[in-house]
């Protein structure tokens, strides 16, 4: 790391400038604009943002699907760069330092969730990485911009052997999988299915084979067959193939379902082998038509999981620093994101688009 | 025990003729009639029933509710009795031994959820103990009889201490409440709730509250509030009461799920704590629109169990002895089975009704 890549173009302390990409609309297209960043505080770390990844939260999110939108929005919650500056109290990172933020930005501290480490369970809601009142009473803004300011115990460090634009997306894509597959134990000699084979999906495949887990993919056609198999997945299904969940019955003892278009849950739950769980990690809006008897007769469970804590996400990083493990990536600059969302939302990525924020 | 009431009225070996109570179609009242036993084999038991509890299940059974039923139906498998005879190899039993017979009778003994003692998930399915295929190929029969004979390994044993009345329902409404108490954890310092207050729901509160958990009761109206707080309930909430919802939300480690109508299942997996689990023992025969954001925003889970396994009912058994817990209990004449089968259909019973057998 030289000096010139840390250079910032403010003064700290103080409020900063920033350049970003953002919409003023929930109709309308992303385009260049300028936000603030909060004064650089003493727990504080500011970030040159190099990289940041293309979640399908984001468009999700900036088009008000979600909710109400304080506009402009500025998504993204797949950040790495490098760290700028640092307040006078700040102990575990310095100027230079590698580093990434994910999905959120604070939470409470004080309840049992965050006590235990695990803020994405925050009693009082953790704070998103964009669109949330921090709480110092601002909005935040995400990673679509050149340098963030976030508090210290929401910074993650990025291994030195993790290229930091194939490890952008591990900070929402990766965790959001890894800990579903901790908590449910995927292991050297359990059988995990992944449904869907997207961004999320191809994650949770690497992740479950470098955990030591048998992997079957099942994906509406065999189209990206090659690909599962690369990827680290012992067999590969089409979920428009009856035969497939009559082959399969009984077989799994996790599925990690990152489909968050709606999914005929009970032939998905006739998979699981006794105490198997099927576990969302993405939430189609309307309620999903789950039939009991399924989960009855082998007491298996329809479950969800939400990214994962601060010390796990770190643990993942580490996790995938030592096997080698990043993302699949398409870089892109700033000026290819309007185009990116609508190949997002067609499915056509392989697997996870990345902006190179250098060209913000 | 004197030996008069081992007294059977047929000779052993060969088949036997069985004075039951049961119906002969779908829409038929229930009757006495006649039916046979099959020969005691080398490693069967003889019972002489005394008490057979009347479960819902039995209604939706013989009035051809869950599938195509082999009629004559004679349900019933709420059991308890007495040894009459013992086949040459029966090593765990004599004459005169206090026993109980549940929900299943025999199972493949050879899948992994069986030589775990997990004989409820079979992978072959489990032998019911009425309305089943045996592995010899005969229909079995259920408790609504004077007699039964049963494979040893799927006799359980009566302690002293618990009356055979009072006892009849833990074979079913105990075992399959019990089993999931355990199996998510239920102990000092854990909130479990307890949806509906019958039969199933009565046994729950008092389980629940024997292993030590902070119990509450959520039931339609307050209608039972005393008789709830009597069983063991720390509180008690009616769910037709908004307040409710409002009042408990993440209160819950664990829901017991003891009705079988549909339920807004969203609106009480909001009552689980992170973590927390919903589970169903009972089946609405439709699938249940389930939101997937609440299980998604505290990794909570929506789940099954059916019954226990033999060894587990062994251990509830002796568990509600050491405790002094029964169910209970209304006592019926055979006469009055018809009517009491109306007032199940209407939640008009405190909290199980148990039928004499001597009445038969």
């Amino acid at each position: 790391m030289t000096t010139t890549e840390m250079t910032t173009s403010f003064a700290s302390p103080g409020k900063t400038t920033a350049r970003a990409y953002g919409a003023q609309a929930a109709d309308a297209a992303l385009a260049p604009l300028r936000i603030e960043r909060r004064e650089l505080g003493p727990k504080d770390v500011r970030i040159d943002i190099r990289f940041c990844g293309i979640c399908h939260s984001d468009i999700h999110f900036t088009r008000g699907e979600w909710g109400q939108v304080p506009y402009p929005a500025i998504p993204g919650h797949e950040i790495t760069g490098i760290v700028a500056a640092v307040g006078n109290q700040v102990t575990g990172f310095q100027p230079g330092d590698r580093v990434g933020v994910g999905c959120m930005v604070n939470s409470c501290r004080e309840c049992e969730n965050c006590r235990r480490g695990e803020e994405q369970y925050c009693l009082s809601g953790n704070t998103g990485t964009y669109g949330s009142t921090d709480r110092d009473g601002t909005i935040t803004h995400g990673g679509y911009s050149d340098h963030i300011v976030v508090d210290e115990d929401f910074v993650l460090r990025v291994p030195d052997s993790l290229a930091l634009d194939v490890a952008a997306p591990l900070l929402c894509a990766g965790i959001t999988t890894y800990s579903p597959l901790r908590h449910w134990g995927a292991a050297p000699g359990r059988h995990v299915a992944v449904v869907g084979l997207g961004g999320l999906g191809h994650m949770a495949v690497k992740l479950a084979r470098a955990m030591g887990a048998e992997v079957t993919i099942l994906s509406q056609t065999l189209r990206k067959k090659d690909d599962g198999l690369r990827l680290g997945a012992t067999s590969y299904h089409a979920t428009s193939d009856d035969a497939t969940f009559e082959q399969l019955a009984g077989s799994f003892d996790l599925i990690i379902n990152t489909v968050s278009a709606p999914l005929e849950i009970g032939r998905f739950l006739g998979l699981l082998s006794t105490d198997g769980a099927l576990v969302n990690v993405g939430a189609p809006p309307e309620p999903l038509p789950v039939p009991v008897f399924p989960l009855l007769l082998q007491r298996r469970a329809f479950a969800g999981s939400a990214i994962g804590g601060i010390r796990e996400t770190q643990e993942m990083l580490d996790f995938c620093a030592e096997r080698g493990i990043g993302a699949d990536i398409e870089l892109i600059p700033a000026s290819g994101i309007n185009e990116a969302w609508e190949r997002v939302l067609r499915s056509d990525v392989r697997y996870r688009f990345v902006i190179d924020n250098s060209t913000l």
